[in-house]
């Protein structure tokens, strides 16, 4: 499986995802799931997906045009003339590649099926951030609903819950999915190191920083063993179970 | 859907389990999963179920004798040799009801499948804890793997792993489950409160302290309240992200 994750705060974007594809348990590589593409000063745009990496695959080449020689291609993906506008192509690129794949030509339950978080600036606009479905719709993240993962996403989502606030800096933010990744990581073969990180700051109209965590990566094996004893030094603060454990009933 | 776990550490076992069905997010209502049985002195047997509530049901009131007269009624629950035993009579019997009710009749990912965890022991033999799979067949918990899950049970997954210590008394267990719990509840509208706690302590052999969470229960607030406060505060200890937000690629 993969998880991703796309979070908006005021200050921008950040996105993580990890690199674990898998064919099965014995037959696992290492595959970005990211992608990104600017035109510094006029728009940034970050691509995360998940599902099957033939589908996904097949939907960047075509959104980069590589139909096209080289020199011929305007890839689609940067001329759009907002976000919207461009996970709506996105969209559309989805469903045509799984409607193509698929031996129904049209069901999104099908083992070729895939989703994308997009996120970005474009000049003029603000940035924004959506979830795409295999069926080609998407909604976009708001205050409300902060962020989106895809992927296997149920295990870190209650530390992103509970600690997500929209005036972090991006610093604490990657922080917050470096632990959300660790617990995931710790409970499912199927996500694996290394992560992929990037930053978006809000109207800089260019890529931020960006980095790999493999397993020798200090700061995450810092955060992977410290939460841990954060975690068990909180647990140990919260006040006991008040009930003595004396049969009364 | 369900939240249920049960666990094993050296001073006896510790079950909780959620209460919400659903058929549909607009009709829920409230069902104990959790069901337990005693011979003071000799046994004490506790069953957690997850799955269609009408295959859940119908094993537990075979296992019951209920289809007897009230008073030729000898339950065969109460009536093996040792808690393996017991494991193969409640998968027996469940295997036997979803044949029943399915429409292939054997299939196990029919919409009529169920699981249970189930845990207790027997004069002579040791606290033991089975999770048994609607096929029947059922695996055993050991210090490699403590503890069962079944439902909804990814979101309270980490802090279990994270946290759990075979040495552990049971108020601490019963403080971690009330964690994962609220992490599982916060996150997943299928899971709700009230919540049933029960007890079992090695070599009693007779049911221990039973406590069931409401919305009002004060201990419930404090740790669901306590723990967002605590784990912040851990997140903030943790040591910062070392890299600047400038760009520097």
């Amino acid at each position: 499986m993969t998880y991703c994750v796309g979070l908006l705060v005021d200050r921008g974007l950040v996105f993580m995802s990890d690199t674990r594809t898998n064919a099965g348990v014995d037959n696992i590589s290492v595959v970005s799931k990211m992608r990104t593409w600017e035109v510094p000063g006029e728009r940034f745009i970050c691509l995360l997906s998940a599902g099957n990496l033939a589908t996904t695959q097949s939907t960047i080449s075509i959104l980069e045009e590589r139909r096209v020689e080289p020199e011929k291609r305007n890839p689609s993906i940067l001329n759009q003339p907002s976000m919207f506008q461009t996970a709506q192509l996105v969209g559309d690129t989805l469903k045509d590649v799984i409607a193509t794949t698929s031996p129904t030509g049209e069901s999104a339950s099908s083992r070729f099926t895939g989703s994308f978080i997009l996120g970005g600036q474009i000049k003029g606009g603000r940035p924004r951030l959506f979830m795409i479905y295999p069926e080609g719709n998407f909604i976009e993240a708001g205050p409300d609903n902060p962020f989106f993962q895809i992927g296997e996403h149920k295990y870190g989502r209650p530390i992103i819950i509970r600690t997500y606030d929209r005036a972090m800096d991006l610093g604490d933010v990657a922080k917050l999915l470096v632990v959300s990744f660790d617990s995931t990581i710790r409970s499912n073969l199927s996500v694996g190191l290394p992560i992929d990180l990037q930053f978006y700051e809000t109207d800089s109209l260019t890529g931020g920083y960006r980095h790999r965590f493999d397993q020798k990566d200090s700061y995450y094996r810092q955060i992977s063993e410290g939460w841990s004893q954060s975690l068990k030094d909180a647990f140990d603060e919260l006040p006991p179970f008040p009930h003595s454990v004396k049969r009364d009933r």
